[in-house]
């Protein structure tokens, strides 16, 4: 496990208005620090969002997986590391350590990114400047795999719209909404007294501004597993799948 | 105008997280920020929500009006000094003052809070340990008019439900989520070329999870002023009424 000390963090204090129903951190306002933590990462490895844009280039998470080891609560202080892993021609994976203000490790995620031609929407090949980006000499969390697959009926569904809130400035839909619909076709009272343990996520095809999505919840034959599908109707395609698994909840 | 060095003041840095299609500061991220700020002054005053619950009491935010003299960006700066200003049997007002990193003013707020029995959820007397708290000894934005009222047929309205993401640990609606729902109903457009100068919000009742809200853009004779109405046809209550003030959006 990554010491606190052996990678630079940008710190968060938690606030009042990213706590959930259940007390804690929620899952959205997680996924949004995570991204943030990468993007200040970039940043100061020379390609963040705006590097690439000079080349017209963007990036975009595709795959996401989140271990959740105590989830922080209001005015907790969240310390994140994240830096670049492995990387090939077309895709370039992070790690991220998130540490409480004592120093205990309480969240563990690993990502994978491509990058595409704003243009013309369409992949490419990684950049020179990621390229030659030094990879920090450290361990790394396992490397994901590419896809996620399941088949089954759902248990829960549930529809939305994305809305103004849901968008960013290039009025695609923001991930940490992606995790807000998913869990918004959660069964009843699966939080309480559960939480949520990890989280899979394979982000599949973009969506925009008033484009209406299905999410759906599909039980495994696992108590505490789930699968997860958010699709557009309109053309029948998988916006994002993922794979949550779940642990009664320790006070400690 | 209140300089930044007046009054402590609390400093966020502004997240790719929080900026929305237009490329500023999302609207319900700058209410969560000041709400924010009111909450670690209340703390540091020693009414905080925790130390009022020790009584059975809450607060709850009644009225809220913003002026954003600048839109903060991705990265800037926001630094919040918040702090109680009038005060009689059963309300409290609370200004807030933002200054970007280079110390320029960007939002002045007022606002006007109350309390209540969290277990008859109905309205109390401001406690002891409220009265007895110093005021500043600086000026005050001017004192806010208790009620907020308007007539006139809407020429956008949408529908949304109350979910998740959008109720505190209480399982009631926040501001913010208010703010975003309000704006779902916006005619399109609006924000670009305009912006938002000014917001002038009345929460007059409380939602919860699952509750169906109907929003509605009211016209005025000005073309850069309308009305907003959040209501509950369920039972028909009137949720939030707000006025919204706009001007051209100005690069500078």
């Amino acid at each position: 496990m990554l010491e606190p000390d052996a990678y630079q963090t940008d710190a968060f204090i938690i606030r009042s208005s990213e706590i959930d129903l259940t007390g804690r951190l929620a899952l959205p306002s997680l996924v949004s620090l995570l991204q943030e933590a990468a993007n200040l990462n970039a940043g100061r490895l020379g390609f963040s969002i705006a590097d690439l844009s000079v080349y017209g280039l963007g990036w975009v998470l595709m795959r996401l997986k989140i271990n959740i080891l105590h989830w922080p609560g209001d005015g907790d202080t969240l310390r994140i590391a994240s830096f670049p892993t492995h990387r090939d021609k077309y895709f370039i994976s992070r790690d991220y350590h998130g540490f409480d203000q004592t120093g205990r490790a309480v969240v563990q995620a690993s990502s994978t990114w491509l990058t595409f031609s704003t243009e013309s929407r369409t992949m490419s090949q990684l950049p020179e400047l990621m390229q030659a980006v030094t990879l920090p000499d450290l361990s790394y969390l396992p490397k994901l795999p590419p896809k996620l697959r399941f088949s089954g009926e759902p248990i829960y569904t549930d529809t939305c719209r994305v809305r103004r809130h849901h968008v960013d400035h290039n009025r695609h839909t923001n991930n940490s909404a992606y995790v807000q619909m998913l869990f918004d076709a959660l069964p009843p009272h699966l939080d309480e007294p559960h939480e949520l343990a990890e989280l899979d996520l394979f982000f599949k095809t973009e969506t925009f501004l008033n484009d209406v999505l299905r999410a759906e919840t599909v039980a495994t034959e696992q108590p505490d597993q789930f699968w997860h599908r958010l699709s557009r109707p309109a053309d029948g395609k998988d916006i994002v799948i993922a794979r949550s698994g779940w642990r009664l909840h320790d006070e400690g």
